[in-house]
């Protein structure tokens, strides 16, 4: 093996990534809310060593007519996970705008220690006003504060997690002391958006913080990435763009004083893996012709905030689109989504065929040595530190991924064999961060 | 069998109810953040046929010194719980005072999937100026507001579960209709409390509504329960309170129109049992020997809101303690507390010891004939229907009510010798909520 190690993610979403997934005859159009289906893959994904399992999240019901759209909780989903499986990490998304840190950071911290050292967070601001109108606002804070916020969410989080030192619990029976309240501080935070007394009423989690996983690739997003990402998840189109970001995320990271290394970036791509070309291709056109253009036209009118009859599908995009500094939910999913349309003059329709497997995450097909091939250039040239990987009908591209593809990359010296850590943190190579006895020997 | 049948439900907490349980050379002090520990009790109580499991909870960390006070998320613990389990009910505290009406019905929800059908939610108003401090408040809400916000909260709760028809989900591949837009609707709440638009992303839960149960006996408590409550957790010290508390909330039930049979009243007990009188009684002082009084002073203290000396051991309460309506935090437990040591004249030190086991909760010991005569009694009395089972020390308390006090409850009639249903409401013989869908036909 090299000594570079790649690291692989597997992004679940009821019957896979492409939005018409649940349409194929192989699919359980109800695997969304059934346990038993998640179970499945999560076992799927550990027998390919996946470094983790992720769930994206939102807190919203957005029509619920053309896609599978009852999502079970991503924290309750992944404890339900953690008891199928030992290994793999768990990386659950909730959003900064609309929960309380204290309950936050107890839940990760109880997934964390029910899973034993396997919970990640994967920190998101949650676009559109919809969701603002479920949490008594009537529209979303500006893209601006909505970072802010999340920022100082994720201080006072860290701060809990912090408030028990590693060896707080003393548990004398004998003395009856259970632990030293000198080791147990409150937090005394007050700050722009939040006044959090602490302690928290959780141990100090086994991987000190769960990991911290940022999606956001605007300018406020990769400064915060850069300040607090552990791991980062982004969209990007082509080798070139990807390239562009690693290095501007890493040169960040590092400007604020951050070894590189401790940030991962893991682009998504959307692999149709078949075992010739023709196969490949073959089932890259069935997930095509799924497709309804009409609901794709809708998508793509709100994500561009446009009315629909501006996209006639026949013709190219518009020219009078919104400038990204005018767009307050996703900034940087806009711009990609526009630059990919302008970049290849694609027509509305061809435009909605590209979107329809990752919603912009790049989507390709090919047989597994080219499928690899691919993952080894994106990351052997500076694009990628490993993958998000996210299959466009689960369970079938994730068996054909495991089957056919992690044994090219394991062949390679690219991707472990087996676990050789015990935490999600020992998967992606990155250390537990000092509490507070550890900081109190470092002063001394 | 009568036809009339028991339900038990299994409080766990830590290494038990009693305060110094954990002390215990038989226990494990650190037990309360070991996702095992809870395992091995969730499956003795469904080898013992309970009803359900109970997690007591706080958004609040308040001393650490003397008791287990690391303590996991019950959503968290009890989707760990559902998948070492199959047929136990699982009911979670969670606070209306402190969460999001969205996020707490989306995540009760997702654990009644996930554990099909087996979720329940012991709804409280929190107590106490500390947790308010952890979520941007200076103080708690004066008692009758926090009621009012309950009583809020779960109108908007159980508008999300019904959000969505039973039979919105249509899953329909060859049209590509995944659920009928006419049949999830959002809710469009405004009150005093909560502005939310709904609908919910989870699709209506397999019970329709986890069960809801309530843990608050005083006025407001009791008004609350009577209007939403299906099962009510409260602490009696006699059979003739637990009676009138009985009479009082069945009658209060039936004033509002509800089948009284619909709500079921569980006293809870922290039963000692030996297999003789003498083993009992010895069990008894080895809990009483592990008191701290100073620590049992500085808890009552707390609660009765006045200084630590005026408290002296072996003096009793002072008189001029302040009436109920003076306190804003838990009401009854207060009046039950002040009452108990008044009419049997007990000193701070006596009160201590009687308080250690269950905080106010009915404490005895007996052998397990005498403990199932006295759970006989106040069923059979008018008293009950059911208990709520603390264990003094777990597991082993938990492992002689199972093995000892159980089989006869079985040889008496009282109860089940195997689950005759799959959810937690066919437990305790709950129906199922209608859904819109009902209500349509039943209109039509
Ligand atoms: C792989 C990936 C997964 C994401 N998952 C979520 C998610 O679950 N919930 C969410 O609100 N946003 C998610 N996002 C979106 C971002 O968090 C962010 O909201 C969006 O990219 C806009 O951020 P920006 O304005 O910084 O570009 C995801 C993004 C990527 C690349
Ligand atoms: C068995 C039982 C369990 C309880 N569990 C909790 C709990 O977990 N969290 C909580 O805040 N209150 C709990 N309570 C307390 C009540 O919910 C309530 O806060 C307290 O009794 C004060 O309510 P009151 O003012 O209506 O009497 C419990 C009460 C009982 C009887």
């Amino acid at each position: 093996m090299t000594s570079r190690q790649l690291h692989l993610n597997a992004f679940l979403m009821s019957a896979g990534h492409h939005e018409a997934a649940w349409r194929l005859p192989e699919s359980d159009p109800t695997g969304s809310t059934a346990v038993e289906h998640f179970v499945a893959l999560a076992q799927l994904a550990e027998r390919g060593t996946f470094d983790s399992l992720f769930l994206a999240d939102s807190p919203v019901s957005r029509g619920v007519a053309r896609r599978p759209s009852s999502v079970l909780e991503p924290t309750v989903l992944l404890t339900a996970l953690a008891a199928a499986t030992s290994r793999i990490g768990l990386i659950a998304t909730a959003s900064t705008s609309y929960n309380e840190p204290y309950n936050l950071a107890r839940r990760f911290a109880s997934l964390d220690h029910v899973s034993h050292g396997r919970a990640g967070w994967n920190i998101v601001t949650t676009a559109g006003p919809e969701a603002a109108r479920n949490f008594n606002l009537d529209d979303q804070a500006d893209h601006a504060s909505r970072y802010r916020r999340a920022a100082e969410f994720v201080d006072v989080a860290v701060a809990l997690w912090d408030s028990w030192a590693d060896d707080a619990v003393l548990a004398d029976q004998q003395a009856g002391i259970w632990a030293d309240p000198e080791r147990v501080r409150p937090i005394g935070h007050r700050g722009e958006f939040f006044s959090v007394e602490g302690a928290l009423n959780v141990s100090r989690p086994p991987q000190g913080h769960p990991l911290l996983v940022q999606a956001g690739s605007s300018e406020d997003g990769k400064a915060f990435a850069a300040r607090y990402a552990e791991a980062v998840f982004t969209a990007q189109q082509t080798v070139e763009d990807a390239r562009a970001f690693y290095v501007d995320l890493k040169t960040r990271t590092a400007a604020l004083g951050r070894d590189p290394e401790t940030i991962k970036i893991l682009p998504g791509i959307v692999p149709i893996v078949g075992s010739t070309e023709a196969e490949a291709a073959e089932r890259s056109r069935l997930f095509d012709e799924h497709v309804d253009p009409e609901y794709g036209r809708a998508q793509l009118a709100r994500t561009l905030r446009v009315p629909l009859d501006h996209l006639p599908l026949d013709a190219q995009l518009p020219a009078d689109l919104p400038a990204e500094d005018e767009i307050e939910g996703a900034k940087s999913r806009y711009t990609l989504i526009v630059e990919l349309a302008r970049s290849e003059r694609l027509t509305v329709r061809e435009l909605i065929l590209r979107l329809g497997g990752g919603r912009g995450h790049r989507t390709f097909h090919g047989t597994p040595e080219q499928v690899a091939d691919t993952i080894e250039d994106w990351f052997s040239t500076g694009a990628a530190d490993g993958f998000n990987i996210m299959p466009p009908a689960l369970p079938g591209d994730l068996v054909s991924f495991v089957d056919q593809v992690i044994p090219i990359l394991r062949d390679r010296g690219l991707f472990r064999r087996e676990y050789t850590g015990a935490t999600l943190r020992d998967h992606y190579g990155l250390q537990r961060p000092a509490g507070r006895s550890g900081e109190v020997a470092a002063i001394a």
